[in-house]
C-alpha cells in the first residue's frame, strides 16, 4: 500500500529487535489493504519511548525483553491478561490512553481450550523466564492445580512455583505428569541444546499431551518424539501465530481468516 | 522495499499533516532502494514527541507549523540555517543528539545563487509569516540590503523588516524593486486570492526577476504575468523540491540526481 498521511503506525520495542513481527504485520496489512505500517525499534530510554508512543499517536507496540515488566508503571491501564502475570507484551494506544495486554498469555489460554487440555491433568513445565511465567499462569488460570516447575535456576523456579501453587525441582528426572510443557531454549535451532529432548522418553510415553513453546523449528526433538509416540502436541508455531494475531486484532480491529494467518506466519518465518 | 527490522524511520510533525513529504520521501526511498520509511504525524505534546524521536531512534523529522519555533528549546544543537531565523523545519537525530536545520532557508539561499539574483537589486517581499522570515533572512544573508517588507499584518511586518534592516509598508502600491518576492497565499489554488496578482503589472514590468514561493500551482498569476513580461522567474516548485531534497540528503546521506528529484516531486504533487 502506498504510504499516506493517514497511515497508522505500529511498532515494537525490544532490546534486540527481531524480524517476525515486522514481516507478519506488514504482510497482513498489505494482504488486507490496511493503511498501516509496522516498525521494529529499540531504545535506551523506555520512559521517553513510551511517552513518545503516546505523544506521536503510535497505535500499538509489541513489547519484548527487557521491557515487559518495566513498562507497566508507564501505562494507564492493564488488561487482565497482563495483570495476571505482571508482564506486558502489547501496548494499545487509544487517543493517548495506553493499555497493556499480554497476548502470549491470551494465546496459551486459547490453545489450552482449543486442544482440550484437561485441567485435571498433572503438568510439568520446564522453564522459569518471562514466557514460562505467561504459560504457567495461563495453565494455573485454566484450572491446572497439580503442577511442577522444572528449572535449573532455583530462585526463579521456586518463585514461579509459588506464584502458581506448584512444586519446583531442578531437573525433569522423576516427574510424572500427564501434560509436559517446554518453555526453555532446549530444542531451539542454533542453541547449545538444539538436539536435546526437554523431557525423557519415558515421560513422553506416560503423558497425555506435549506442548513445546519453541517455534524455531516447530518440529523440535520433543515434538518429534511426542508425535512418534502418538501423543497430541501443541507447537510453538501455534503460540507465535496466535499471539501475533491477537496483537494484530488489537491494533487494527480486523481479524484475518485462518488461511491468511497461516500464510502470513509462513511469510514472516521465511518458510 | 519490504520492511525489515533495520528499516530507518523518518517522520514529520505538523499541526495538520500533509501529503507531500510522505509521498516525496517514500517514493525516493523506493526508487533508490533505501531501507527507510517516512511517516507523517501530529502531536498535542511536543516535548514528549521530541523526546520520543530521540528515544526511539527516529532518524529525521520534518517540522511544520506550529512547532517550528517551539521545538528549538528541545534540541541539542542548531545549524546556522536554523539559528539565522530562529526556526527549525528539520531535525536530524544522530544517536540521540538532535540537531535542528532550516532547509527552507537553505533552499532559498541556493536558489538565489543558482538564478544569479543580484544582491545589489532592491527587493520587495510580500508576507510576514514563518516562510516569509526564512526567505527574507536568506535574502538578507545573501547580501540584499535594500528591501521592503510588504505585509498587511503591521506588527509582524515591522518585526520582520527590523530583523532584516528593511522598510515596511502594508500594501505593495508604490514600491519600486528589482526583485519581487511573494511569500503569501496570494495565487494559491483554493485560496480566497487564487486569481489575484501579488504585485501590480507595472511593478512586474519594472522588475529584473520575480520569485513566488507558492507551489500549488507553480504557475501562479504572478509567475504567469512575469513570464509574459519576459522576466526570469523562481517558482515555489523549486523551493519545495529543493528543501525536501536537502531534508532527504540530511536523513539518508544520499543525493538523488536531478531527474530522480523531478520525478519524485511530480509523484508527490500527484502531477
Amino acid at each position: 500500500m502506498t504510504p499516506s498521511k493517514d497511515t497508522v503506525l505500529c511498532m515494537s520495542l525490544a532490546g534486540r529487535p527481531g524480524t517476525f513481527g515486522v514481516r507478519f504485520h506488514n504482510h497482513l496489512y498489505q494482504q488486507l489493504g490496511l493503511d498501516y505500517y509496522y516498525k521494529a525499534m529499540t531504545t535506551t530510554d523506555l520512559p521517553a519511548a513510551v511517552a513518545g508512543i503516546r505523544a506521536l499517536g503510535v497505535r500499538g507496540c509489541g513489547v519484548s525483553m527487557p521491557f515487559k515488566e518495566a513498562c507497566i508503571a508507564l501505562l494507564d491501564e492493564l488488561d487482565p491478561s497482563a495483570a495476571a502475570i505482571d508482564s506486558v507484551n502489547t501496548l494499545v494506544n487509544t487517543q493517548g490512553h495506553l493499555k497493556g495486554f499480554n497476548t502470549d498469555y491470551l494465546a496459551v489460554r486459547q490453545l489450552i481450550h482449543q486442544h482440550r487440555l484437561d485441567p485435571a491433568w498433572s503438568v510439568a513445565l520446564r522453564g522459569s523466564g518471562g514466557m514460562a511465567k505467561a504459560v504457567a499462569c495461563a495453565l494455573r488460570d485454566a484450572g491446572f492445580s497439580d503442577g511442577t516447575i522444572v528449572a535449573r535456576n532455583r530462585e526463579a523456579g521456586e518463585r514461579l512455583a509459588r506464584t502458581c501453587g506448584y512444586r519446583w525441582q531442578a531437573e525433569p528426572h522423576g516427574v510424572r505428569a500427564r501434560l509436559l510443557v517446554n518453555v526453555t531454549p532446549i530444542g531451539m535451532a542454533g542453541g547449545a541444546e538444539a538436539q536435546q529432548l526437554a523431557f525423557e522418553h519415558e515421560q513422553i510415553e506416560a503423558a497425555q499431551a506435549v506442548f513445546d513453546v519453541v517455534a524455531m523449528p516447530a518440529q523440535t526433538p520433543l515434538i518429534v518424539a511426542a508425535q512418534a509416540a502418538g501423543k497430541p502436541v501443541v507447537t510453538g508455531l501455534e503460540v507465535i501465530a496466535l499471539q501475533a494475531l491477537e496483537q494484530f486484532v488489537l491494533y487494527t480491529g480486523v481479524r484475518p481468516d485462518s488461511r491468511q494467518i497461516a500464510e502470513a506466519v509462513a511469510f514472516a518465518r521465511g518458510d
